[in-house]
This record gives structure tokens, C-alpha cells and sequence, in this order.
């Protein structure tokens, strides 16, 4: 018997109610729909702690972050990506392809992005029409101060614009009290649903600047989303991913029942009890600051040991998928996910199942060591 | 006990298998997907009848669209859209928000479009670099001659765009015989899967105008896209929607298990079916010419009934959801789906529903004169 485990940050596990709100299928013209719609939107709010609008596409978290740039800027306007991992780079990648001017501050893989560079850009830049900061960087493990970006930004007339695809409902994320102008987000990590959602929350300030963007858009065009929203009953402008809604709308009651505050806890506390379990292997950690890694837990793989070899041997014969390094972090760490419908045998299994594959590939441990520190911090709590 | 019946014209009915299969999730960058994946491309090329490159989007239909536009055509291309209803407006309205020149060729709602119209319209703009056309316009019921047009598209440089979103395993279509460049489909109605997936099949000459088309695409690019698919095992660039492809994969064996040639011939003998029991009402049909008619059946509504009455009425009491009419057709016609999972029975309960609202609602109707027509001509065959 051996049981499959997806503990890799994206897609992340799904709890059995979820799944199987799946399988049945309302019309997405009728009042049902317009019901679950309105509770899936004030359970978005309530998981982006935000007051304001929110869109929903069907689409990657990708499509979201596209939907950030096509909607709120026009050709050539200036932006500022900070830029420190594999998504950091996509918003480069998405802001260039739609011919904005891309100032990029970019760090080192596994540093933090730092406040005190928007300061200096957007004081040397008073043109700068929007700010990109990627809340959680999944290649990394690193959670960026999103919070003090925003006390920074909201002064200026720039747009805030977060991908918190990974770490919404993970680490902490304020989209009003921080100032998030634009806050992207998608299905399949924090909010425990199969992928094929994205959402953007869009603030006053957002809007103001939608009106006068020049990019093209029309599948993710925000008004038209909001103009759809806002029927009675709420509908949406194209054939929504119907299925996947029912999902969320379970996955948004149970955040709601834990209550979000215990939620980012709980988080926290993996992530805790996971880097405790790394350490005392006499493992590395890949991310400078870990003081926010609540979402995932980068490790930096032992001399003489390809990660792509463990995360191989974990997935073919322990059952256990975590993730290898991207891009040019391929086969120098592996990353422990924690994000979403984690409990804390899941954080025992995983750390277990990394001993069983470094032994196996020859690194000295003495069975139980990670598990064992791990289990201390969570029985403490 | 009221039972829900799903006969709009999309979403469509979904067979429990295909539903059931949400209810797992494999992760995407592995073996087990790669093979899914491999499996539902050769799948969906089975069912557009194409040697041609497939690309899959987590979007809804209209995604795909906005793909075709973006991916092969820069600003200020001239393009022919032959627009007779709804989805003929909405290529026109993409195109134009994508800044392309366009040339429209409408038609009465209703009427089909005339090849003879693309002959004109090329000869006269031999600077065309494509033409738009929708296989199957849903709010009309009409059906439009691809195989001819696609005669004339492919003596000239244009490419040849069709829509096949609700025409595809409904209504014959054969992507390379008939010259199509670039074909889009969705998900959720001959493919009886739930809504959240597009498809676009690419020629080998839409590859060509691919290269230099400067119109932005990003999570829409197809350059991406095949170069992720052509991965061993095959990926998607950004996270896939597992679980709807899950579903599709077991929705395209049934496809290919029935045989897309009876797939055909069982949409047009319930479409016959269909038209034979309204006729039989005393009820006119909507689409000037029905010869191809086999997606949606679309009804005029009888002097004094409002159609959204009827749908309502069947909706509330009578647990049946059909459609009405869009837009301009608001109130005056209703439509009676027969896309995808449908079986003989659907066509009887479908036709019976409608007598019980028209005849609650004051119309003359002797019980199962429609269903007694429909069922000769069910019985025949």
C-alpha cells in the first residue's frame, strides 16, 4: 500500500469535502449560482482582509498577475518590479511583454526584497505608476514585508500590486491595512481548491487608474467582471469555472471557521517546527530570513546530493512529492510545502519521508532526529 | 422529489464518470500527469480532426478566442468577421479591443452566413489578413457553413479563425479537411466536461503568422504553450487545471468510444427530433435554415408568451433549465439544448417540460403531442 502525498507549495492538498463539492454542477444563470458566487466573493474578502473588490477569473494564478498589468497601466508607463525568485521574474517578464518600463531591482535568490530600495527608487522615480512586489516567492521560500512596502508606496501616487498567490491565507496578508492597491491571489495553495482560479483584488485607487489604462484586455478586463458581479443575481461575464467555485466555497468556509488569525498561526508553527526538523538533520536553509516562511521551507541539499535525486526517490518509492529547486536553484535545494490543508502529522510524514531519502541516498542520519525536534515545537503549542 | 435537468446549451449535462474524476489530484509536474495530458491532447485532436498542434488554457471559451486574436494578428491588421448573433459580436468586440481593422459582415439574427458574402469581401481586400467566423452561433441555433468558407479562405494569405465552442463533437467539423487555422473549443459542451478549459487548435500556416504578430500575449502565448507540451512528459507553462482535465480525459474516451461519426449522426437525429416535436406545438422555428441546426434548437416564442417566463416557470416548477434568449432576442426565443450528454430520454423530457409551461401559461397544447412526434422520429432511427 503506498498513499500518495502532495506536499509540494502548489498544487497543495485537498480536503475530501473539497474535492467532492466538485462533482455536481449547478447552472451559472440561476439564483443557486448567484448565492454561492456572493459567498465565494465575502469569503475572498474576508481571506484578502479586504474591503474591496474583487474579480474572479478562470484561469492560472498567472492569468491574475496578467490581469494586474493589462488592466491598471498603459504603454510605456514606469514600473518598478523588486524582483527575487522565479515570480519575481514573471512580473518582469509579464510588465516587459506589455512594453512597460520595467525598473527592475532584483536580488539574490534567497534574499528578502529590501524596504529601503522602494524608498530610494520611487524618490529617484516620481513617475513610477506602479510598484510589483511578490508577496511569497515559492521558488525561494521567501516572504517579503509586504506590510512596510505598503507604508512606503501608499504616499506616492504608484499602484501597490501584490501576487500573493502563494501566500494568501498562509503568512499574513492585509490587503486594506497595507495598502494593496491590486492583491492577486489563486485556488490552489492557501485556499486548499484545485487550480483553475485566480482573483484580484482591486482597491479605489486601482480603479481610478483603470479607467485610463490603454492596454488591451478583454477576457481579464476588471470592469467588465465588476459590471457582471454587480447583477442580481452576481454573475460573471463568460462561462465561470463552475466546478471549481463549489470547491472554493467549501475551502473558504473551513478558513472562515478557523478563523484566519489561526490559520496564519498554524501556518507559522509548521513552518517552525519544519525548520527545526531541518536543522537539526544538520541541514542548511536556503532563505536568508525565515522569520516570515510560513508558506514553504526552502532547504539547501547536502554536499554531493542532488536534490532532483531526492525529490525523484521520494515521489517513486516513499509516496511523497515535495519540490526540487527552479530554474537556477535546479538540483541545489528542495522545498517543503506547508501551505494550505496541512495538519501536524503531515509535517511529521514529510520530514520523515526526507530522512528515509537521504539515508537512502547516503547522507548520515540517524532515523527520527528532524521528526523527533519537530514533535517538541508542535506539542509545545 | 424534483430532479434537476441541465439542457441549457452550456454548461451541458455531465456524465457522473467525467464528474467523479474531479475528485482526485494528481500534481503536474509528474509522470502520472504527463500521461493524462498526452492521452487529452491526442484525445482533443481526435475530436477537432486535426494533425494540427492543440493548445489547452485554464480559461473559459472566451479565452481561447482572445488567444486567436492575440497570438496571430499586430495592431492594425484588417480582418472579416462574419457576425450573425452573439458570439459573432463577441469576435468583433475582441478584435477591436485588440486594435485590428475590422471588416463586419452581419447578418440578421438567425440567418446563417453566406460564402459567397467571404468571396466578396476577400476579392475586395486582398490585404485581409483573417477571417472570423462562428461554427456554431448558441444564441441563434444556427449552424454556419465552415467547410464552404473554408473553401475560399485557403486560396488567400488569411487565416481561417473559427469558433467552434459550441459546435465541436455537436456538429460535424473537421479542422484540417475543411482548411481551419485556427479552431477554438471549450470545455463544457460537446465535451461534456465542466466549464474552465479552452482548446485552440494551430495550423501549420497560423504557426507562421504566430512568428511576427506583435499584439501582447502572455498567459495566452502559444509559443509558450507548445513549447511546454513538447516537454517529455508534456507540461503546461503555468499550473494546469488538473482536475478539469482529469475529467476531460475521461469525457474524450467516451467520445472516442461512441465514435465522433455517431457522435454526429445521434446530436442530428435529436436535433430533428427536437424540431419535429416543436413543429408539432404549432410552433415556429427561429434559425431561417435548420440543415445543420443539430447544437441548440432555437423556438420562437409563441404571440403573448414571454420566453423568460417559460424558462423561469420550467426552472421553478418544473426543475428543467433551458435557455432564453440573449440580448436582442430577449423574451422571443427559448432554446432547447442537445450538446453533448444526451440521450433519447433527455429529448423527450426536454420536449414533455415544455408543454407543461406553455400550456400553465395559456397556450393550447394537447399533452405529448410534441414528445408523441419527436418519439416517432426517435423510434425510427
Amino acid at each position: 500500500m503506498k498513499k500518495d502525498y502532495i506536499f509540494t507549495p502548489g498544487p497543495t492538498p485537498v480536503p475530501h469535502s473539497v474535492s467532492v463539492a466538485q462533482s455536481k454542477m449547478i447552472h451559472h444563470r440561476s439564483a443557486d449560482f448567484g448565492e454561492l458566487f456572493s459567498r465565494v466573493l465575502d469569503g475572498l474578502k474576508y481571506a484578502f482582509q479586504t474591503q474591496n473588490d474583487i474579480v474572479v477569473f478562470a484561469s492560472s494564478g498567472t492569468g491574475g498577475l496578467e490581469a494586474a498589468v493589462a488592466n491598471c497601466f498603459s504603454p510605456g508607463d514606469k514600473v518598478a518590479v523588486f524582483n527575487g525568485g522565479k515570480f519575481g521574474e514573471r512580473f518582469v517578464e509579464i510588465a516587459s511583454f506589455f512594453g512597460l518600463d520595467v525598473i527592475q531591482v532584483a536580488y539574490n535568490w534567497g534574499e528578502s526584497a529590501n524596504p529601503s530600495d522602494c524608498e530610494r527608487v520611487l524618490s529617484e522615480n516620481p513617475d513610477i505608476k506602479g510598484v510589483m512586489l511578490t508577496h511569497s516567492e515559492t521558488s525561494t521560500g521567501v516572504v517579503n514585508d509586504v506590510e512596510a512596502f505598503g507604508r512606503i508606496v501608499r504616499q506616492t501616487p504608484a499602484l501597490f500590486v501584490v501576487d500573493t498567490i502563494s501566500g494568501l491565507c498562509a503568512a499574513p496578508f492585509k490587503t486594506d491595512e497595507w495598502g494593496v492597491d491590486i492583491a492577486v491571489g489563486g485556488s490552489q495553495k492557501g485556499l486548499m481548491t484545485p487550480p483553475g482560479l485566480a482573483f484580484v483584488a482591486v482597491s479605489e485607487k486601482a480603479w481610478k487608474a483603470v479607467e485610463t489604462a490603454r492596454l488591451p484586455r478583454y477576457y481579464f478586463c476588471f470592469k467588465a467582471a465588476r459590471k457582471s458581479f454587480s447583477k442580481t443575481p452576481p454573475q460573471t461575464p463568460y462561462t465561470p469555472a463552475i466546478t471549481l467555485l463549489q470547491a472554493l466555497d467549501v475551502a473558504l468556509k473551513m478558513i472562515k471557521d478557523e478563523g484566519l488569525e489561526n490559520v496564519w498561526a498554524r501556518h507559522e508553527l509548521f513552518a517552525r517546527a519544519t525548520r527545526a526538523g531541518v536543522k537539526a538533520l544538520g541541514l542548511e536553509l536556503f532563505a536568508k530570513d525565515s522569520s516570515r516562511a510560513s508558506v514553504v521551507t526552502s532547504v539547501i541539499s547536502p554536499d554531493g546530493i542532488n536534490s532532483g535525486d531526492l525529490v525523484r526517490l521520494l515521489r517513486s518509492k516513499y509516496g511523497i512529492f515535495i519540490a526540487g529547486g527552479q530554474s537556477k536553484l535546479k538540483g541545489k535545494i528542495f522545498r517543503l510545502g506547508h501551505v494550505g490543508y496541512f495538519d501536524r502529522y503531515d509535517i511529521i510524514v514529510q520530514l520523515a519521508a526526507v530522512e528515509f531519502g537521504l539515508k537512502e541516498l547516503g547522507f548520515p542520519v540517524e532515523l527520527g532526529t528532524g521528526v523527533s525536534s519537530a514533535m517538541k515545537i508542535l506539542y509545545e503549542e
